[in-house]
């Protein structure tokens, strides 16, 4: 059994876009946000109606910024974390592309891009879109309470981020490219506090670091970056001893996407969390650095809780899952 | 753009197991299927759990017939009709593998099997597991009504398939090979009765269906048998109507799962549907005809309906999808 795969044609990603709601573009990675909104509602009448719109958005700003047209982006690959993924859906809806709908909670993003680069790097396609996105209001509201109840949050709670992403991947152009991929399985240590996405992450998040580690026969120091999606700050402290324990101390190369949206205050606790946190930072902040060369390899490894209110409510623990993609600048 | 996919490498299927409840044992197909339960709550205290449990029986007893071992599955292709697919999530727990989780509503299996076979194709892996489950009393309740409420349903309604299939595909090995792929996109004509999914998901079946012919250059004469998802009897018909419109007449060929997998009688009205159905007729009936050689070319076209209860009560329409896999014995 072997989890990583090498992509020897190095797909390349050719174009990206990032859109995010107030609070993030206010963040600590705001300037790199390409489209910023002044109201999450972004002229929707509902939470999930406006997901839907920024996923539309992050994707026809990508293929523009990969000079593409639509008719010539092969499939889309995307996922969220509303049911049945609706904002995927009846954002895909808009385009003439394949759509194949992913989810893996807020690993989403990682998953799409592995995908993404198999069908580029086996030739099956020559351009693609991989996708996700979240909304806190959309998000809290069906995971857990009605926002109009104004229930307090408890200090390991994360923030679920307003905000999407998309990258386009092709065979051919200049960018980033795409060097391997290492898929997770899933790995649950029996914790079942719904507000402690972090825990129940991290876990995960040392399996597939570790398994990366063996099979591709890598260091911690072979990467300027280890980019965890939203593990948050107690996560990320846990993935770390976990690492640790293994003989991998990944203290000097490891940030957090929830960690760097926010300006850390209060109300966010341990940071930011969803589908769209990962795919918003990859699409901003870390494709400039890579772009520029100042960042020249990284890990970026979304991480997901694959729980459900259902599984919750019948008293099932929270499992993990983290995908983990190479990027080479 | 194109979205039919070739794979060269003929990746084989070494493996299958079907599981279902007691209606769909005692049904038309229900001679073909492995296992076959007296009582829908497989043993487990919910709905819920039982379909994961059933998902966990058909990947566990795929991978027997396979002649496999656990650790030698690289990976877990999987996804069901529940919020954030737990089914899948709660069994893929329980196995070693990578695991990829997707959502194409009843076109799930579909999907799995046209990312399973990329990822033999592509070399990237070399044993992986395609799956899909539903449950009548999970989705029932999940999407309509509570059980208990006892609602009538209209005559356009289906029958969600209680059960789960399973499909081992592997590098190496004898058995029916899948030989290329047509990935569906997302087609909306306007349809928002949430009781008529045939009517939403033909379209797509259409739009797939005929491209698929188009970019291979095939006609309905090349297939024994082309085999839609859940289209059920009016879904097939406007299926079937509007491939003629288009000049293909596939009324010699065409079966669908929904139609074949119940005795029709009075309370399915249009047959079954759920991402189970097509995944137990594919690995039950048609595997078995495959392997004898009866059929010897199929078009397998996995449809889905891609709504939620929120896009239904938030007034959208109903898109659907549909995804097309080659097999030849």
């Amino acid at each position: 059994m072997r989890r990583t795969i090498c992509f020897n044609n190095k797909p390349v990603i050719i174009g990206a876009s990032s859109i995010a709601g107030p609070k993030e573009s206010e963040g600590s990675i705001g300037k790199f946000i390409e489209t910023t909104l002044n109201d999450d509602m972004y002229g929707e009448d509902t939470f999930e109606k406006a997901e839907s719109k920024m996923l539309f958005t992050a994707i026809k700003k990508a293929v523009d910024n990969a000079h593409k047209k639509e008719d010539e982006i092969d499939a889309i690959i995307a996922g969220d974390l509303l049911n049945q993924i609706i904002a995927s859906t009846f954002a895909a809806r808009n385009f003439p592309s394949a759509y194949l709908g992913i989810y893996n909670a807020c690993a989403t993003f990682a998953e799409s891009l592995t995908i993404g680069a198999m069908l580029i790097d086996g030739k099956y396609m020559n351009n693609v879109v991989c996708s996700a996105s979240s909304h806190f209001s959309s998000a809290e509201r069906q995971y857990r309470y009605p926002l109009e109840l104004g229930c307090t949050r408890p200090p390991q709670a994360q923030w679920t981020v307003t905000g999407a992403g998309s990258t386009v991947i092709g065979a051919k152009g200049s960018g980033p490219k795409i060097t391997s991929a290492t898929i997770g399985k899933v790995v649950d240590y029996g914790v079942v506090d719904a507000n402690n996405m972090g825990a129940a992450m991290a876990p995960a998040a040392a399996d597939t670091l570790i398994t990366h580690f063996r099979e591709s026969n890598c260091a911690p120091c072979d990467y300027d970056l280890i980019v965890t999606g939203d593990l948050g700050t107690l996560g990320s402290r846990i993935l770390k001893d976990l690492s640790w324990e293994k003989g991998y101390d990944i203290e000097k190369q490891h940030v957090d996407c929830g960690e760097l949206i926010y300006n850390l205050c209060e109300s966010e606790y341990q940071g930011g969390s969803g589908a769209g946190c990962s795919a918003v930072v990859f699409n901003s902040y870390l494709m400039e650095r890579l772009r520029e060369n100042k960042l020249k390899k990284i890990a970026f490894m979304a991480t997901g809780a694959l729980l459900s209110s259902v599984s919750s409510q019948q008293g099932d623990s929270i499992p993990g899952i983290a995908h983990l993609v190479v990027v080479e600048s």
